[in-house]
């Protein structure tokens, strides 16, 4: 029987990869995709096109204005930061606070709905933001809690949140995708695109994902497409 | 100086009691309410109430439709039961899937975004439906969890959960709240009212108000309101 796993997809290329990992390990997916006010809604674009290659069994996008209570350069509060060093070591305006939590509490809702007790939570913690709920011990906490909030968790059962790309770096994601077969001209990663949905070029997000297309010796196809 | 501190707020006699005990403990309040697509909207309308009694600093109803991702009895899925016994063990058709984790993290992302600590939760295991997530090693799990999962933990602050009512009855509840001087008239507890707000008086949460209010020995003036 084919097991049921939600993916938390935001329409970056780690999402999609990981979606993409949990299909060849044989799930069948649902993706939950959040419109929290985050400035950069070619993200939600992105995920229906990245959804549908993904061949996801329902698309959830549910809103949550999350403006009014968490401040963060993605909610608009402050301008996003440009050409920061890659490899600093603070934790950015662009964190927003308690967004892991959430989703993945939204997830769970979903899986104990569902019958499923798989998350598939696209995080690496090598060429991230520092930003604290993508680090591992986060991840088994929330592990930890899951069972305990749930009737699942009280029956007996557990829940996996599901990281295939935790300890790889972005080069490594895209050369697990590139091989995979993934198209990452479907995805969005930029914090602060133009009008157009252009990425800026200069955000962590942009400079990161520029770095591990570098690494890994490809052109980004996403931004070929804007020659 | 005042502590600020988040309370979640249903419009029910229970968090209005843990907000009092708040302000009774010097805290200055921030009340979330959220409007997740439970059938018994009154609660809203009694949030408000309870918010103003409360001179809360700060109210905000968040819209988060949880229909789609999460069901119960109270979000439509199913009817809402009657006449339960009222020490049925089992997790009733009205327990929300992960809906107290959804609702601390909403509550941990405005505390970050403060530079507050404390969150209040009105969450009793004694006379209590029976959800996963009103349990005491619940609510630990949660603060571990928030500690991993912030800014603020990375610095090494913590976040604490407080549920003053944990280990009471209803009915010790309901003394509290009345030797605070509190109107439970303003609340609304019914998971099923008629189409003019007025309680059922058979769902679960109608029966253990009514109990509360018997073993505390006085009427509940919210009854007395429909009289």
């Amino acid at each position: 029987m084919t097991r049921s796993a939600i993916l938390l997809l935001s329409g970056g290329l780690d999402s999609y990869t990981a979606g993409a990992i949990a299909r060849v390990d044989g799930f069948r997916l649902r993706a939950l995709t959040i419109r929290y006010g985050q400035t950069h809604v070619q993200e939600i674009e992105a995920s229906r096109r990245v959804a549908r290659a993904l061949d996801v069994a329902q698309h959830v996008e549910l809103t949550l204005d999350l403006r009014g209570i968490a401040a963060s350069a993605l909610t608009g509060a402050t301008s996003v930061p440009k050409d920061r060093p890659i490899d600093a070591q603070d934790i950015p305006v662009t964190y927003v606070p308690a967004r892991n939590t959430i989703f993945l509490s939204l997830a769970l809702a979903w899986a104990e709905t569902l019958g499923a007790h798989d998350i598939f939570l696209g995080v690496n913690a090598l060429d991230f933001s520092g930003y604290p709920d993508c680090r591992p011990e986060y991840v088994h906490a929330f592990e930890t809690l899951a069972r305990l909030a749930t009737k699942a968790g009280v029956e007996g059962t557990s829940f996996q949140v599901h990281t295939p790309l935790i300890s790889l770096t972005k080069a490594q994601i895209i050369q697990r995708g590139l091989a995979l077969g993934l198209d990452y001209g479907l995805t969005h990663s930029c914090y602060d695109p133009d009008p157009q949905g252009r990425p800026c070029g200069h955000c962590d997000s942009c400079l990161l994902r520029a770095k591990g297309f570098a690494e890994a010796g490809v052109a980004d196809p996403a931004l070929a497409l804007l020659r």
